[in-house]
């Protein structure tokens, strides 16, 4: 009996001693397959996520995080992977209002007949929010947390996106004719200062400046909207070396190629985040790892729009930071990251006829950690671990498509789905829950869209003014 | 008061007779965006499908089908797409067990290291049932209502198929080594005579047979196989040109092409489902043509083994019915034909340099009416026309992924997913409804194909026998 007390005692006093030598945080995630894409590419079984505030304060086993935390919320993961936001690293979100406008049409055909006349007849504020909604819900909806834009009315997309509760790298579009939000380039740059100035600090969104391409501007705009990002340390967005007329067009006019050509003009650097990068070559790629650029790859659209096939893993060898991304709903006809995983796979594999190429942890890689390395921001981004912020996705894993499930990547990239995400977190913030969104009106969103499209198909069957 | 009298008595008049004009059927699909894949691609878009026993008795719009027309049950299919059931003209269902076992290593390792090992410790009647049923499972929701398989014990195969309630024209595999159902080419041919005998004439299964391929049978063996088929008039599926070696081969031991070597030995027929057919040349595609051999391309199959690029466009060019397929699940890594339509499109867009190249209703094409030609059962199945087999999807199309949608067939191939696959049909059966699984028990298929993982991943990990 002395002794069934005093061990009694003893237990009580131990488990007291622990309950106050644990440290409280708002919210752990417990019991799922915890994949970190740390250095260390980590994987806890078994596994647990503490978070306080915006931040992640803990990442181990369930025991572990449950011997050391207690907090206010916990969410139960069991059956479930835990793993960082997917980062989407190039996208235009607004122009999910023109999914599936024009298909299988030549590039020029749907640039002239159908994307520039829908965008200068129907390219206005309102239109920016509501489009802006649209792909951000949809990328909530399939684990998206980042996300890069290039747009117009960029003011428009980050008051979308932090309403929303979603990060996002956004670009504001330079481009050396009349766009649908600024005439020349000087109001361009006038409203980019304006823009940045206005939203840098915010805990979700960077401000960026989005000089088109090499082909849409001149180097006397690249070169402005340069220094206007320097002057404010923003990020540069631009479509790198998309399409082979591009090349064409580089080579005739500079000699160089496009890459070789920014270089020349003094615009390549480290705050540089380079969408498709297709058209690279061997010296591209060192020059591009040496300036510190991150790239993107967009493999659906390069194969919609039959842009090629980027040699990302020659760029990865390089020593470049290689993304991923959607591309716009326009030429893709979606924003699902679990697709571009898949094909960027797939794709490696058919254009190297070499079915090791790209395996599917690099491409997990590619759509978290070095999704962020790609836009500079992996210090805060693209990983579960201690100090950078709480943007962590869980994936169902019970579907048919899903089972049985014998290695976690190879799931996540040839088998798992958009509609397996199941909860998403944002800088702590629970953004949907058990696919249910708690930011966004859905189905407001949703009729918006639809009454738009009835205005957007009918500015195209009139005639232009 | 007489005048309201006498309208009263009209209109009571006019119902009563239309109401004894109209035919009773058993089922009648109403409201939704009919895309019925008929030769001229009628597009009814408040549309009705009526169908009677396992049959469609007429398709039109809803107020012609409303007005001749009472049925016992209707589906209200406002806001979705009805169509016919998609064709998936290649698969191996019960490997789907084996889904992510080996990814991302070379063809040899796959197989030598992985899937052969992997197929003798394991594949035994109850893994094929269970298999089976969970391939189908994942098929059926994903809106594929026919499939064509190439497996071992196909006998268990057709009955799990059968039991689903789904369509199969389902082929006992003949190889020229020890397979897990039988250890040679006379006891293969024996029980494929069995099993063709035992399942001819069945409402939902077409037995086949199925020689694997040039390079695992022998002249002899395919001959003998051919000769099977022609006794029974039963389909002959084939692998075909998949891979680079294939043909090497065949032209070292041959001096001819596969297609070409295929028809030198006689085996050559409108009998013939051949799979992959990558690579054949434009010689090869004259003799498919001509032979009515039909082809079915898999896009994902052949991009993540690097098996390259089948030009099916050409292939369509030179009259071939090209339908599509999934390949087996330890390919792919799944059976989602929207993938496949996808992918289809995206794959020739870029291996052709030309965004033009196969357009999405080509794709829609491929995935119902085409498919079903390249099995040689477009008398049967893949539109929606009277005295069709009513095989029917219903797909939504209010996900915010799949919004707005300006174009039906862009939409099918480029946003939708098989996710939004909602309501099934099969033989005027319904088999899946609002995604709720009414002839398969999903937890217990699921259960089981856990159990089996466990299983098949410990004897890997055993020293072979």
């Amino acid at each position: 009996m002395k002794k069934l007390l005093f061990a009694f005692l003893f237990l009580s006093i131990t488990n007291t001693l622990s309950a106050q030598s644990k440290t409280h945080v708002d919210l752990i995630i417990t019991g799922g397959t915890v994949v970190t894409m740390d250095a260390a590419r980590h994987i806890y079984n078994d596994g647990a996520v503490a978070i306080r505030g915006d931040s992640i304060v803990a990442v181990g086993t369930h025991n572990d995080i449950a011997s050391r935390y207690d907090a206010a919320r916990t969410i139960d993961a069991h059956d479930e992977i835990v793993m960082p936001g997917l980062v989407n690293g190039h996208a235009h979100a607004a122009m999910s209002l023109f999914r599936g406008l024009a298909d299988d049409v030549s590039l020029n055909d749907w640039l002239q007949k159908y994307i520039f006349p829908a965008e200068a007849r129907n390219v206005m504020p309102d239109f920016v929010t509501w489009g802006t909604r649209l792909g951000v819900l949809e990328m909530l909806r399939g684990g998206t947390t980042t996300y890069a834009d290039m747009y117009y009315f960029e003011d428009e997309v980050a008051r979308a996106t932090k309403e929303a509760g979603m990060r996002g790298v956004l670009g504001e579009t330079i481009i050396d004719f009349p766009a649908p939000d600024n005439k020349s380039v000087p109001q361009m740059l006038a409203y980019t200062e304006n823009y940045i100035k206005h939203w840098q600090g915010d805990p979700l969104i960077t401000p960026a400046i989005a000089p088109h391409s090499i082909y849409t501007c001149s180097t006397k705009t690249l070169q402005e909207a340069a220094a206007l990002a320097h002057k404010y340390h923003a990020p540069i967005l631009i479509h790198l070396a998309e399409a082979p007329f591009e090349g064409e067009q580089s080579r005739a006019k500079y000699g160089l190629s496009p890459t070789a050509y920014l270089e020349n003009i003094g615009v390549l650097g480290p705050d540089i985040t380079a969408a498709h990068c297709v058209w690279v070559d061997p010296g591209d790629m060192k020059l591009l790892a040496s300036r510190g650029v991150g790239c993107v790859h967009n493999p659906s659209s390069n194969m919609k729009l039959a842009s090629g096939a980027s040699p990302i893993v020659d760029l990865i060898a390089a020593g470049v930071p290689v993304g991923l991304g959607t591309d716009g709903a326009a030429s893709n006809n979606d924003l699902d990251m679990f697709e571009e995983m898949d094909l960027a796979a797939k794709l490696q594999k058919l254009a190297r006829m070499d079915p090791r190429a790209l395996p599917a942890e690099q491409v997990v890689a590619m759509a978290t950690i070095n999704g962020a390395r790609a836009l500079h921001m992996e210090k805060q981004i693209g990983s579960l671990e201690a100090a950078k912020k709480a943007d962590v996705i869980l994936i169902r894993t019970d579907a048919p498509h899903a089972t049985p499930m014998y290695n976690v990547y190879s799931q996540l990239v040839y088998a798992l789905k958009a509609s397996d995400a199941d909860t998403v977190i944002i800088g702590g913030k629970i953004v949907m829950q058990h696919r249910q969104m708690l930011t966004l009106d859905q189905p407001q969103i949703l009729a918006k869209a639809r009454e738009y499209a009835k205005k957007i198909a009918a500015s195209l069957a009139a005639p232009a003014k």
